[in-house]
């Protein structure tokens, strides 16, 4: 049996997603070994800046009594200073037990598993994937209720926003339903859309996010990003219309839950972190259990 | 009970103060259990650099057998893009046991401590406090004498030097007389002036350092940042008017500790460093112990 | 006894570095209790970036159970600021067990092992020493062949390459013959040449790769740095001529081996990765057995 890497969600059955969010839960029970990664040395090469990701990451491994050693960003920079990734890989996979990776680039992660000998996660590579982000995206959500035929309403740049591409590939194994709400421009691709339908999936789209709430379960915000905007007054005007506030959520239903990747910066009012729908700081704490089952599948 | 944070030297009283110092004497005699903090993961969240007071912190967490997961100063500005310290602390406080935060605002370190969920400590906020700099002064002078009515001068830039600010107002509880030797317009602020001496402290402000050494117990010298002065040469004749050299301590008590906060630059001359009045590099090393008791304070 | 610290090759003699050698050797067959260093501290100060060095250094802590704590070379820099070395380093040394230094200057090592008063180990100070680089090409070389009496090729940049010097010192206790082969202008020098053959070093030059091939045991190749060539297309002149690639290979001992203290850039074919011969990626390896041996020495 070869290494075993994590690269894309895509790559799992929903059996294995299932197993993966099973364990995350009896982590997050106290269910488990504090030292069960004892003496594992863990590099997490971050060749763009992800603070969360990188100490989200970082937590996990020290929980399973395990150790990280760190590339920052900038090091990393100088590191591949005229070296191939390739290269760079080699090297660091002969001074730890497995390698997490984030990379600008589409396609780094698959890269670097092909020549690495110890075993690889991707931590996000360009518009590519995020499986990590994914895992605790559904397991916030099978926390609030199953995930099986579930609405969710994909809000925000639906273009760039690889956490929206991937949950919604992840989703299309449990007969959810896709709505998405995205200003003009930053539709969902449509190779994506295609690709979803294909699968089974019925996406419906939507012009105004007042008319999705009423009838989604999960509400999923992701951030845009001034730059895509011409100025700030066309991306103030975006930015407002779909903001997450008290009043909009007024019809929602009880269950709601609202989730957002972070950081968030006008998408949500907060006003509604007080809400019992807000559920954006839980999966963010969610990331530690979720890798820590990611960690010990790779590593145990 | 709520959540224990550690943000103003203001918040203890005496007991509080006296009781940490001597928490900090014990660790310092090695009476302390190695993995007191096993298992336990300490967020270092330093938004302007400081390497000595976070290496302080790293030591202190690994010699009680935690770990730390730290944000460098870049790191922490891209986290901070656009995102409320507010999120930033919540996200946080779900990935570690307990917060170390120093922030270039007044006042960052007590409103983290009302977003977070973990323990918060303030390594430094702006103008503000920085605590565990303070608890490491006391703890040095202790080791040497009684602090109950000492005469202590504070030498240098005593308008913007926080630590000067907060061991004023530390050493108030203690009966301690306070001489102050400053340049021109880096004098002690009139506000802290008068509440240091409503409390009872008498303050005696010097012209001339060489009219104070006969008279104290301890000489606390600061650093005067170059930036202060208009040119190199007001900047040169400030600092060499006040440098502390063996000759001037010639006339010195025979106990007189020289304590400096550190990095010093041209405030004391290296010939000191020899001499038994030199302490400034054991209070250095006593930021270890000092800072393991107080995060045994607040993660136990 | 005295601190003991690794600051120089040139500091051991042939049993001191054999004894190393050998311990390394049972590190690397899993012969080591993975708590010896339990609670030791290993501050890594990095004054000028090296993420490799740094990287293995810090795996090698974690595998003997013992934690680091890092200055990044951007915090170096601040920290450096208008500080000297020397309170640099009293100040460190009270917060860990043993320091890694590596500084842009020569002889920084030497100068931190005077005022530290826990072990310094030299990861590389300027144009000068690199010990625990040497050890591990000593070491990877000893893993195909005996030491004695070997032919060895030094390739590339050998004016700047500290690596090459270092390595050509102490293969001057081996009766090693030294070939070299080096850019007009990048020659090694002279005063070391001389103090080679002083001590009965034999050392040939050749101006064509292709003429050492069939007559060394190990070439080692050094990165050629664009910087040093008037305009690219000398540079590429000269890298191009001196490539290793599988043809010029073909003449070969049979048991020669390809070094390189890595990163490279065109020096060698990736095409040769996969030959018998190439041994610089089991050489980047060999740095964590190599290190957990220095430190043991050193903090043991």
């Amino acid at each position: 049996m070869g290494t075993q890497h994590i690269i894309s969600i895509g790559d799992f059955d929903r059996d294995g997603i299932d197993r993966l969010l099973d364990h995350a839960g009896q982590i997050d029970k106290k269910k488990f070994d504090p030292d069960a990664l004892a003496g594992k040395i863990l590099a997490v090469l971050f060749f763009e800046p992800s603070t969360r990701t990188r100490m989200s990451f970082e937590s996990a491994i020290a929980r399973l009594g395990g150790t990280s050693i760190s590339v920052g960003s900038v090091d990393a920079c100088s590191m591949a200073k005229g070296e191939t990734l390739a290269d760079t890989i080699r090297v660091v996979s002969g001074y730890a037990d497995a390698i997490v990776i984030r990379h600008p680039k589409e396609g780094a992660a698959r890269l670097a598993a092909e020549f690495s000998t110890v075993p690889v996660i991707n931590a996000g590579d360009g518009a590519g994937q995020h499986p990590s982000q994914t895992l605790l995206d559904l397991y916030t959500i099978r926390q609030s209720m199953p995930i099986d035929g579930i609405d969710i309403a994909l809000v925000g740049d639906l273009r760039y926003g690889r956490t929206a591409h991937s949950l919604a590939s992840a989703l299309s194994l449990y007969n959810a339903r896709l709505h998405t709400v995205s200003p003009n421009g930053l539709e969902l691709p449509q190779t994506l859309a295609a690709k979803l339908r294909d699968r089974g999936m019925e996406i419906i789209e939507h012009d105004d996010i007042r008319e999705v709430i009423p009838d989604v379960d999960v509400l999923y915000v992701t951030r845009i990003q001034r730059e895509r905007f011409p100025d700030s007054a066309s991306y103030f005007n975006v930015s407002s219309s779909n903001r997450i506030t008290p009043e909009l959520l007024e019809g929602a239903r009880k269950h709601l839950i609202v989730l957002h990747p972070l950081p968030r910066v006008d998408e949500i009012d907060p006003r509604v972190d007080n809400s019992p729908h807000a559920k954006y700081f839980e999966q963010s704490r969610n990331g530690v259990p979720m890798r820590m089952a990611m960690l010990l599948q790779v590593l145990q």
